[in-house]
C-alpha cells in the first residue's frame, strides 16, 4: 500500500516537472527493464538514466536491467559510469543490471555451461557410424570418431544430436537414448561444458557427408572402433566405448527422453532409466 | 612461409614508422586476443585499433579479441564502430570479437545453459530430507520440497549437489547418482536449462538450516512427500517421485560419477549406470 502511494506522488512530481523518463517495463521480480529503441545522444541517455534511477529509488524498485542492442553501443560507458555491470552479452546485444536495495542481490545468474553431444549411430549389424574431420585435434591422425557437435541455445539434446549426424553424413537417425554425459571446466574461458554421449538408431544407411568439416565417413564394426589406439589409450574414450559394446550386446540401459509438461504449460523432455521404472510408469504413460 | 614473410615486413614498416599497436597475445586458432590494462582514451584507443587491425588483416591473423574490463568501458564503442560484436559478458568484463577473413567464422559459440541441481536426500528409516523456501513459487503453499540450487561454473553437479543440501539444511551428504535430469528452454532470456536430479546419502542426522531462503526442514516419509497433491498433480514431479521411490526399494540404477582424466590431463567426472557394465570396467577401476 505504502509503495503505491510512493509510486503515485513520485507520478505526479514528475508530471508537474515535466521530468522525461526512460522507457521501462516492469518485471516479475520488483525490477524494471529498459529498452531502447530510437538513436539518442549519450549525454541525454545520462540524464534520463540519472532521474529515472532517483525515481525507481524511492519506488523501492529492486534490479534495473537495460538492454542495448549493438546500434546504442555509445550508451554503454554511461551506464557503467552510474553504477551499472555487465550482467550477459549475445551477438547483437549486450544486458547490463543494477541492483538498487542495500540487500545482497537476488540476481539470476548468467548461463555457465555449454553442451556438446556425441552420437553413436549403430546399425543392426553391429556397425557403428564413424568420421574424420577436416580440422580439430584429430586432423590428419588417421582416428575415426563419433559424430559430435554443439547444441545450440533453445535445442533439445535429442534434436542436436539427429541435426548433427544428418549434417555430416546424410544420415536420418532416431534418438534413442542418453548413455552417459561428462562434466568438464574451463573449456572455454571460464565456462563449463557437459557433453552426453547418445545411442540413435540409424533410419538410413547410404552416407553423404554434407559439410566441408567432413573428410570422410563410414560404418565400421563397433569392435574396430574400440579397438583404435586412441580410444584404448584415453580412459574416458575407453569406458565410452565399453558403454556402448555393453549396449550393442543388450546389457546396458541409459537414459531416455519422455516428454513432460511443467506447471507453466511449458513442453520439456525428462531423461530417465526408463527400464526400471516402465512398471511404476505405465499408468501415467 | 609466405605469411612469415608478411609478418615480418609489416613488423619492419611499423617500427620504422614508430607506429603504435595494441598490446595482443596470439591465440592457438590462428586470433588474437587484446587486453587493455592501463586506462586509455578512446580517441587514441581508436586509432591504434585501426593500425592493429590493418596489420593483423595483413597477417591473415582470424578472430581478434579484445577483453574490456568494466573499468575500460569508454572504449566499448570505438571498437564496436570499428566492426567488433558482443561475445559474452561478465559481472566484471565484456568480450568483444570480430572475424577478419571472407569465410564463415569457425569462434566458438557463447554458453548456452545454466545448469541446476535437486538433492534427494534418503536416510535408512526411507524418510527424505525436505524444505519449504521463503520466497518463490511455493512460498506460503505448505508444500515440501527437496533441496535445489544453481550450479556455478567451474563446479562439479555432484559438488553443488552436497553444498546446496549443507546450506539449506546442515546435513553432510555423500553423492550417490545422478536419478533423471530436464533440459528445458527459455528458462532465463533465451537461455536453456538442465536439471539434475540427485541421490544422496546423509551423513548427519541434526537439522540446522543455514539459510534465509529455508522456512522449514524436517525428514518425512518418502510415501509423504510422493502423496502430496502438487507432486501428483504436476506429471514431472509426480514421475520423479516414482523414480526415488523405485530407488528406495533397490530397484532403479541412474548414473554414478566416476572421475577420469582427459587426454590433456584435466580431471572430468563421467556419469554412467555403473550397474550395467561393472564387470566390463573392473580392469580399467
Amino acid at each position: 500500500m505504502s509503495n503505491y502511494s510512493n509510486f503515485s506522488t513520485v507520478n505526479e512530481q514528475m508530471r508537474a516537472q515535466s521530468v522525461e523518463l526512460l522507457r521501462a517495463d516492469e518485471d516479475s521480480h520488483g525490477g524494471v527493464v529498459v529498452s531502447i529503441e530510437e538513436p539518442v545522444d549519450s549525454v541525454v541517455f545520462a540524464s534520463l538514466l540519472g532521474v529515472s534511477m532517483s525515481q525507481w529509488r524511492q519506488q523501492g524498485k529492486k534490479g534495473v536491467w537495460i538492454k542495448l542492442p549493438l546500434e546504442h553501443s555509445n550508451l554503454v560507458d554511461a551506464a557503467i559510469k552510474q553504477g551499472f555491470r555487465y550482467h550477459h552479452a549475445e551477438p547483437d546485444y549486450v544486458m547490463l543490471v543494477q541492483w538498487i536495495p542495500d540487500t545482497a542481490d537476488t540476481l539470476p545468474v548468467n548461463a555457465s555451461h555449454r553442451v556438446g553431444i556425441g552420437a553413436f549411430v549403430m546399425n543392426n549389424k553391429g556397425e557403428v557410424l564413424v568420421v574424420q574431420e577436416t580440422s580439430g585435434r584429430f586432423k590428419g591422425t588417421g582416428v575415426w570418431k563419433m559424430p559430435t557437435g554443439t547444441v545450440n541455445e533453445g535445442e533439445d539434446i535429442s534434436a542436436a544430436a539427429i541435426r548433427e549426424v544428418k549434417e555430416e553424413t546424410g544420415i536420418e537417425t532416431e534418438f534413442l537414448e542418453v548413455l552417459a554425459f561428462r562434466q568438464s571446466h574451463e573449456s572455454f574461458f571460464r565456462k563449463s561444458d557437459i557433453f552426453f554421449v547418445c545411442m540413435l538408431q540409424p533410419l538410413s544407411f547410404d552416407i553423404q557427408k554434407q559439410t566441408s568439416e567432413i573428410e570422410d565417413a563410414k560404418w565400421i564394426p563397433v569392435e574396430d572402433y574400440a579397438a583404435q589406439p586412441f580410444v584404448q589409450e584415453n580412459q574416458l574414450f575407453d569406458f565410452v566405448a565399453k558403454i556402448c559394446l555393453s549396449k550393442s550386446e543388450g546389457n546396458y540401459s541409459g537414459f531416455s527422453p519422455f516428454p513432460t509438461t511443467t506447471s507453466s504449460g511449458k513442453k520439456t523432455y525428462l531423461y530417465f532409466n526408463n527400464r526400471d521404472v516402465k512398471h511404476l510408469l505405465s499408468s501415467s504413460i
